[in-house]
């Protein structure tokens, strides 16, 4: 069985530290007198002291290392901070520094949904960190807001989110939100380029249905939500629900990791506990800003939200908080390509236009990159269930067919996501994986004797040829004798399924929306 | 115009203090460069620094009060937290002291549900502090819990609530929590006393929904929720859609008190914070026991919990923490009687049997109190919508009738809970609102003409005598004419109104269960 690894920095007398650290492993997971605990518990849920050692600079510290069989966690995220952190937040002196999660339990943290590579594909820009700006201050009006937000888009700016103080009522939120949302419509059609847009939903909890219903209507991309506001847990789970990319706005959350001998380490909560908690993009005060936070604090952050975890995705470090235009060198060199910089009243007060602000700043960050051309890619949704093309495939202008086998095409996995049940398919991945300027994917799919494809809906619609074999289209509640170049087209959240009905394979070509819907079972 | 004031205190040079004021204003309101402020965004929007004080026994130690206009606030809970200590949590050395809402304001903030009357109204027992315990350690069966819940209400225990460890999958939820109240009702059967479970609700997002659904349809008073980690508002609002107590535990709570120079303070947090996200029972680390709180904090937080505020009811304050039995006189001296005292771990070893040791503590607690006799009450739900009862009402053998009066029984205000429309209505509470020992209440109520009662529902059943005057009663889709000695039985769940059809009064008795749910509208 494998453990959960806990590792905390105490402040003790050297004598006290073995009772301090046994202390700490009783308090987090059975909380109960000795004389209480069986054996059977002590194995079983009460946390080994693994190590305990002095920090050799600091005399009366020591880092003290727990482990917990894993069972204690019931596979829930919300038992990991209550386990790692719940009662101890109230000890003094005492630091949570790291957690380390097993493999096979990382599988049950579904981290976050798009993640760098899925926010990159939705913008179609490669190579170069993306650049944000928020709209603010409250007061403006929503045309105010609008027109901000088109001429960061004009500028090439890549994402916008809401400022965390633009909270009204519900019918303020709309308004300004299509308005917003006509400005960019506006900007992509002179541009050929998206910039994301991401609203800030904060409302009381009966309401909250209500916004993210809503922002699933309008073909939002994403929102930004405050997690230690609203429950790290909650905030992901609504995210999901609505399969939006999530922001996390850093809000209320400093008390965690400014105070030196308490709370936790930076790189935990912004890190690991954001990504684990299915975090796309994280927000953080960057060093030489407003905030006080150490540069090495704000890149061991960025390590852990981009670091090999597991199979959970990477996020992308978000570093804001005062971030000037002169910054923006140091910021390139330091981040790397993976990050998102977030400039909002540095780039209002550059220039009167945002417009020209923007494109200063975007082209000061691509001069410190070979960037790839930028493609022209539909603000829309981004299927996240596909599976990964191999490393060496590319662009190819021609496809050479041999018997439903394509050259530079492998077969791939039907889906990565199993939890809608298929048998026998496999997927070819034909046009659109390799930045190809088009807004549409083309895919080929067999079935074998006795296969399925997934009994799904999605937003997105699908036109089907069909190439060889023969089977039958489930569409609503109507059945097709699917043959050879029938053509189908499924209508937008129609559930629908196809299956092979002969020994021989079935086969069909799919054309879908490059940006699109992750299907969900039926 | 009302404000909202906000007082931190600060270490900073006394030369940069007024800088660093006027930094958190805006930093917390429109987070922009001062060159972006207009002036009307400036009077509306940016908080203005009313006071500076240096703290005289503490050298470069300040307190800053700001106010804020309250329409930064939309009246949401959320951006509550969010103004006063979202960013600024982030920064060193600013902890943030006290929050003062001004009353047309707190109207917006729905309080506990149930509060301290009705917590004491659901047991039948004042006077006194209650007595808790929770079921622990982890790793224990079922059925030891089980036998553990039903020696504690043996022993004449109050309230019992899951530890914060008990975290498994659902199935092991609804065991456990099935053999406990069975037990419990068992205990109930033997002492005619009840003893109110508060499960542990932890699970991840996707799956909430179906444990407070399940919860619901058991009877169970209330839960046990760890606002820290949920979500301040989410978990308030979890608890009042299913009509709950909410018992809060303060897992992951810490970080935001013990640093001395950051985050906030503890009374801000236990008692403001929490009872404003409608906390009913808030669970601390009382002084002198495993944590370091201090004494003065505890006393801080148990006032705020339960001194007047606005309309919102006042909360329990719950210390907890490694008590002993040593401590139960020092307690009721320190907390008076509106308290509950929850005694884990030391209950456990006090003695083998549970029974015998609960005995001892609550006789420990009662002995300081001259308590009333307990009533006799079911471990169900009560009501919160009531108007109360003038001071000077009692328990009356004889209630006189005249004319549609009663002596000594006032006609209140129908409801106290405004949210569901009604008209011309008053009330008059017979019998059950002093403790008689039954199981029911006779309320007379009287309609105005054109007057109506509220369209609503609930689970517990209505029975109707038409007293005077005729009416209608609508009962789902179906309309009756109501003449005097009519009866009507309404089943649970079944929307109904009374209206009056006449220009006389339209008068009739009611008859329900003493301890019920609480209407909603329809």
């Amino acid at each position: 069985m494998s453990h959960i690894i806990v590792t905390y920095r105490v402040i003790s007398d050297k004598h006290d530290v073995s009772r301090l650290a046994r202390k700490i492993a009783i308090e987090q997971s059975v909380e109960t007198p000795q004389s209480i605990i069986t054996a059977s518990i002590e194995a079983r849920f009460v946390g080994r002291v693994e190590q305990i050692s002095a920090l050799h600079n600091r005399p009366g510290v020591f880092t003290v290392t727990l482990s917990y069989p894993q069972e204690i966690l019931s596979r829930q995220y919300n038992q990991l901070i209550n386990l790692c952190f719940g009662n101890v937040s109230m000890y003094q002196n005492i630091r949570l520094i790291d957690i380390t999660i097993p493999d096979d339990l990382l599988e049950h943290f579904p981290g976050p949904g798009f993640g760098v590579e899925g926010i990159r594909r939705m913008l179609g820009v490669y190579g170069r960190p993306l650049l944000a700006t928020a709209l603010k201050p409250r007061g403006y009006t929503h045309q105010q807001f609008a027109h901000m937000a088109y001429q960061f888009a004009l500028g090439g700016g890549d994402i916008i989110k809401d400022d965390q103080n633009l909270v009204g009522s519900f019918a303020d939120f709309q308004d300004r939100v299509t308005l917003c949302l006509r400005a960019l419509k506006k900007a992509q059609d002179k541009t050929g380029r998206s910039c994301l847009y991401f609203p800030f939903i904060s409302a009381p909890f009966e309401e909250l249905e209500k916004y993210f219903q809503w922002v699933a209507t309008q073909q939002i991309p994403g929102v930004l939500l405050a997690p230690l506001i609203m429950g790290l847990d909650t905030a992901r789970g609504w995210a999901a629900k609505y399969n939006l990319i999530y922001m996390a706005h850093p809000s209320f959350s400093g008390s965690y990791c400014v105070p030196p001998n308490n709370g936790m380490s930076y790189e935990l909560l912004y890190g690991t506990l954001f990504r684990l908690a299915g975090v796309d993009i994280a927000v953080y005060p960057n060093a030489g800003g407003r905030f006080q936070f150490a540069e090495k604090d704000c890149q061991s952050i960025a390590a852990k939200l981009l670091n090999p975890l597991g199979k959970i995705k990477a996020a992308l470090p978000c570093p804001a908080g005062g971030m000037q235009y002169e910054d923006l060198n140091k910021m390139c060199r330091q981040y790397g390509k993976d990050a998102v910089f977030l400039l909002g009243g540095s780039l209002l007060e550059y220039a009167h236009d945002p417009a020209i602000a923007t494109r200063a700043f975007r082209d000061k960050i691509t001069a410190s990159f070979n960037e790839k051309p930028a493609t022209p890619a539909l603000n829309q949704f981004v299927s996240s269930c596909e599976a990964p093309l191999a490393e060496n495939t590319q662009l190819l202008e021609h496809l050479l067919f041999d018997n439903f086998q394509w050259q530079g095409r492998d077969s791939l996995q039907y889906k990565d996501c199993l939890n809608i049940p298929f048998q026998g398919m496999r997927r070819v991945e034909l046009v659109g994986r390799h930045d190809e300027p088009a807004k549409f994917d083309l895919r080929y799919f067999e079935i074998e004797q006795n296969g399925y494809s997934s009994k799904e809906k999605h937003r997105h619609v699908h036109v089907i040829i069909i190439a060889r074999g023969q089977g039958v289209a489930l569409i609503e509640d109507r059945q097709y004798r699917a043959r050879k170049n029938d053509i189908f087209y499924i209508k937008p959240n129609a559930v629908h399924q196809l299956k092979n009905t002969l020994p021989e394979p079935f086969g069909f070509y799919c054309i879908v929306d490059r940006l699109r819907d992750k299907p969900v079972g039926a």
